[in-house]
């Protein structure tokens, strides 16, 4: 049996994160589905697992974990040997890359997020988009890709010149956008239309697409 | 000259998280004044160290970040034997320290920042604040300090035994909330009351607040 277990679904962008590393760094684990139609996230015994009632959650023997680009910072780094490496070992490499993993974080994620659910997850559930939302997020994220598209003329990924931690979180929201209308947004800046294509088609995510 | 920069204004959330961290790890730096007024943030020279046009930006020799959580952790790693220790060596610990990082970033950030805004810093600017952001955003918060009660109980600081990044990070926007009617919420839980009593007084965020 497999010492790492990932709770989740397999649609959420947060758990998707934590897959695409698990396939990265080639390690086995079991998957628990969450059923959260039925609110299991937000009762026992999940909860015992994340106070926040969120997937994922994440255990690695003794070790419990939530927060997904927690789980993928602690694989980097506990299977350092293992899979594809995505951190740096030069401290100077690693600020830059901690530098723009905050980036996805505060700046790419509020408002691609936003995006995600209003454009791709709130229709699949049958449920009205709200016109307003899109517009003020389409706003904002086309801003955030300018700056995206400056970096990646001078870099060929986010952090470096390699795929790392920075690149691998972006996957979930950009996998959703890309099936909306929200497509131009990266297709319009040529150096943005290479990172995604470049990214998506690693055979590690075409993994975590294949659970669905 | 100290070879370390800081950009910035010394009342801005985000840059006194930096200014905490070099304070605790007992770090020589310049302090440089971005006028926020006057748009300098907005325009060269400053885009480019940050082209999110945000403070603070960072410089450590030839070595520029942005990013305040990005620059703290940094900074504890480059500077480990200096000042206060704020990460842990052991892995299993800094996974458990990754975990309320990402809470802070995630989940309290996120309407304690709001908070900020509206109770203390639009006033201060002679601007009205939004009783309806203020309410959901109480409402966001109480349910954060919920998860931070529980955990407190069971441990002296967020991230373990001793004070660390994740319980620096918080300093900026508890101290402008403990000034508003938000302090209510700190004030009702026990352990969070104790806690934010306990890193409030820290020498280094009290130089923090002298630079006012
Ligand atoms: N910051 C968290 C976000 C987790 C999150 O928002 N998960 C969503 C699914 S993608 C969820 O569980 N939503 C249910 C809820 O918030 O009640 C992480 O990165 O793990
Ligand atoms: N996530 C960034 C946030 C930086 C930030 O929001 N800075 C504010 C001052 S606290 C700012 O520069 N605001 C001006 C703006 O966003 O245009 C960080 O932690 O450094």
């Amino acid at each position: 049996m497999a010492p790492i277990k990932v709770h989740g679904t397999p649609m959420s962008t947060a758990a998707r994160r934590v897959l695409a590393c698990l396939f990265e760094k080639d390690i086995e684990f079991d998957f628990v589905t969450v059923d959260m139609k039925a609110g299991e996230h937000k009762n026992e015994p999940f909860i015992s697992l994340n106070p926040f009632g969120q997937v994922p959650a994440f255990e690695d023997g003794d070790l419990t974990l939530f927060e997904s680009r927690a789980i993928t910072q602690y694989l980097a780094l506990q299977y350092a040997n293992k899979g594809t490496n995505l951190v740096y070992e030069d401290l100077k490499k690693e600020a830059i890359l901690l530098v723009w993993k905050e980036v996805e974080a505060h700046q790419f994620d509020p408002p691609a997020s936003k995006l995600t659910w209003e454009l791709a997850l709130k229709p699949f559930f049958g449920m009205a988009t709200d016109q307003a939302i899109v517009e003020e997020n389409m706003a904002k994220l086309g801003k955030v890709l300018d700056v995206y598209e400056a970096r990646l003329a001078k870099s060929k990924y986010m952090a470096g010149d390699s795929f790392t931690l920075v690149d691998l979180h972006h996957l979930p929201n950009i996998q959703y956008l890309m099936g909306t209308s929200a497509k131009e947004l990266f297709q319009s800046r040529p150096h943005v239309s290479a990172w995604v294509a470049d990214i998506t088609v690693r055979p590690a995510w075409a993994k975590v697409l294949a659970m669905k």
